[in-house]
């Protein structure tokens, strides 16, 4: 199946997110682990769109989300970078979800310069991650 | 807003629905009246799109769905037979929504014959209707 780039677009203004997770690492220096993640789920029934998605951005997984639901998930950050960032940067989101896409680029290029090992860096992220998938106008 | 017609087919797969009421109308010969809907549901924080939906079919209202979710709503049995099905039939569905749609053209195109006026033609849109939005592989 081949997908077309608008497709896309208005499929993840209805089914995507852009997702920042923060989980507590005390081993590490920065004490937590900035875990961020574009997902798109769907009923395994069209568990074949899931594939196509993966196909087009040649990068991520298909795997269980929870029960009959299937989701399309990409956590590298080098294909969050280079091959997410950049499709949804040429082809605009037309939601209100485009405000959360921008606050996920900008964590994105915050762990790129490295700042999410330091301390200061997570607080910084935390600050932008808790503004996303609030459903406001922001 | 002005759309495109694929991020329509995109955005649909993912919060569109057709849907096929029928209603007891004692008064009514067939008994029943039937109520063909095509739906798109959104938070109200989007409603400019439903109504860049609603400018692009030319047809429909925006109207509040439910708490915060407003919908863009068809059922005019003209303006689904002239605008929504023309559309969706040059630009497939990717889902298995699109078997959803199947059924509903069929039902549209039975209320065009006149069948839902006959207590036959209730119950052959009644099995297709029952048929309709399982989330079943059909």
């Amino acid at each position: 199946m081949k997908l077309d780039a608008q497709w896309i677009v208005g499929f993840t203004d209805g089914e995507g997110c852009f997702f920042v997770g923060i989980n507590s690492q005390p081993e590490m220096t920065a004490k937590y682990q900035v875990l961020p993640e574009f997902t798109v789920v769907q009923h395994k029934r069209d568990i074949q769109l899931l594939h196509a998605l993966k196909d087009y951005f040649d990068c991520g997984v298909v795997r269980t989300n929870h029960g009959d639901r299937m989701a399309y998930r990409v956590r590298s950050v080098e294909h969050l970078a280079n091959r997410i960032l950049p499709f949804f940067e040429k082809h605009e989101l037309k939601t209100k979800k485009r405000q959360d896409f921008l606050k996920f680029r900008n964590v994105i290029h915050l762990m790129m310069s490295g700042v999410h090992l330091t301390p200061k860096g997570i607080d910084d992220i935390r600050i932008i991650a808790a503004g996303m998938n609030t459903g406001q106008e922001r």
